[in-house]
């Protein structure tokens, strides 16, 4: 499904990263780093992850002079099980909630969504949040980093860091101009440390719909941005691509790439997790959009819809990815 | 945050019951009956949770004469850790998705995003779905019930179903004419056992809010009809309105007392989990509605945003619910 918009604008957002982040290509862009550890004064993970989500829409409040009424509406997802880092985070603030879940994909999905209620003229203001957790993501998802299982090249490192986006229908200088909605993949694919090989099919759909749906070619991005397939998710992609469609992608970059210096960092094949394409996209490239270096980028999450449970019980895993076009407001 | 609609009805649904659903009072309005066992021929709780959803989704398109491609968008959340109930059922679908969370209070969030995307015209025909497993919760979120683990009166049960709604602006009989946000709630209850206690607050809030924006008095509505606060949690939010707001509910039931026999059915307080209200709603509800028993019904599902890791964390539990103003169309 793929929506124009007229009228949806990002007015801010606030970015926190971890040490990781913060010493990686895109520190420099971040609104807040924390580069000691990974508890930020916290003592379980699950409560780190939260303080930095709730840091985020406090700060984005703070920095726009906002107040909790102000704001119609709260949409956020997270890793945690039942989306926990959200729902704790938000219950300090008094504005209504809605939670998602699409996993590394949420951001998207919660831009969409506030994207339609602004749309429609029936909201003015609504924050868009996610996060996730290095540590807390291990331990939930596959073992605690203490066991030191060893793993493949192919698996990828989930960030650290919590992303809020205020979303408006007011006039600023980076419009949300459409999206479409991706629908739920699954090529088969029981590996869970190979997520990129998961999640590339699904990006793939999801990017020939949007430019399909909207009649747009392969050169009217400026910048394709995929969530966070890593280095052979990218490859996967563009092979993808081009054996289905005879299709050749152009100005694509992957977030899980760039978050890291893949070379140096050890975070195998780049990074992962919700706040992934949400710190790259609305620090790094949200700034260079707005120095004018890119005009029109369609931004591609990717998410992976894993659940430990349905692989032990050998099940493959699906995955989704919705596309959100961002343009720089002449 | 309170929106009106003039354009969203409920063109149809479809609702399934386990044994103890379609042994209770509501059993013979469900579309569908499972009565032998909780297994429905899969072989985990999971698979047979995602198998009666899938069901819910595929028996509504048929009895529609829909496919795939006349639903704009399926909209859908359970109580499975990473929604994986409504990933593995969705997958066999070519619609676009969104995931959802909002615990007990899903199928409400679900119908409030449906109608604010068609209310904007930009969908047509959006499926909202939800399902819940009783063995499935249990293990997940308390103890698998081999165990054998006693429990107080104010447990719930949590209620196996399924439920799939299709929402449109093709007018039908039942309109949904407004909805409220909640938002989150916490009033530091930490016992995983008492529920009702635990969502009371937010429906009372809901609720107020709901009618002091719309200028509706206590007569308003023929039905307020809560999520699953059960018989002790029905208590508690009388008396809470009453104390804070002076405001006695009148035409009030729960869903959670509604769907089983508590005086001969082995359900301690009553039903809970997502597929609990929308069940009663879906079936037995909308169907007085269209013999005209009732004509304006104030739906308001309630959620228990309940984490097993946080409350070993020593954390209270938060809670949410969300108004739907449902009214048979003259």
């Amino acid at each position: 499904m793929t929506y124009k918009y007229n009228n949806v604008y990002i007015e801010d957002a606030f970015t926190i990263g971890g040490p990781y982040e913060s010493n990686g290509p895109i520190g420099i862009y971040l609104s807040k780093r924390y580069t000691k550890d990974l508890y930020f004064n916290e003592t379980s993970w699950e409560k780190a992850e939260t303080k930095i989500l709730h840091e985020s829409i406090f700060n984005l409040l703070k920095n726009n002079n906002l107040f909790d009424n102000d704001i119609d509406l709260i949409i956020s997802g997270d890793l945690q099980n039942q989306i926990s880092s959200s729902n704790y985070a938000i219950r300090n603030f008094n504005i209504p909630f809605l939670g998602i879940y699409n996993a590394c994909a949420t951001i998207s999905e919660g831009l969409i969504i506030a994207s339609n209620f602004i749309e429609s003229n029936n909201n003015k203001r609504i924050i868009v949040s996610t996060s996730s957790h290095n540590m807390m993501s291990e331990k939930q998802f596959r073992n605690p980093t203490e066991y030191g299982a060893p793993k493949p090249d192919t698996a990828t490192f989930t960030v650290t860091g919590a992303t809020s986006v205020l979303v408006t229908n007011n006039k600023s200088k980076i419009k949300i101009e459409s999206s479409t909605i991706g629908r739920v993949m699954d090529l088969n694919v029981k590996d869970v440390n190979n997520m990129g090989a998961v999640m590339a099919p699904g990006a793939g759909e999801t990017i020939i719909k949007h430019l399909k749906d909207l009649n747009r070619d392969n050169n009217y991005y400026d910048l394709i941005l995929t969530g966070d397939l890593g280095i052979y998710g990218e490859k996967i992609l563009k092979d993808y691509l081009k054996q289905k469609y005879k299709f050749t992608l152009k100005n694509y970059k992957d977030c899980g790439t760039i978050i890291y210096d893949i070379s140096k960092q050890p975070v195998f094949a780049g990074g992962s997790g919700p706040a992934c394409s949400a710190l790259v996209m609305f620090s790094y490239i949200i700034d260079l959009m707005k120095e004018g270096k890119y005009k029109k980028v369609l931004f591609v999450p990717t998410g992976a819809l894993f659940s430990p449970t349905r692989v032990f019980q050998k099940e493959s895993i699906p995955s989704i990815a919705h596309a959100i076009s961002l343009e720089v407001v002449k």
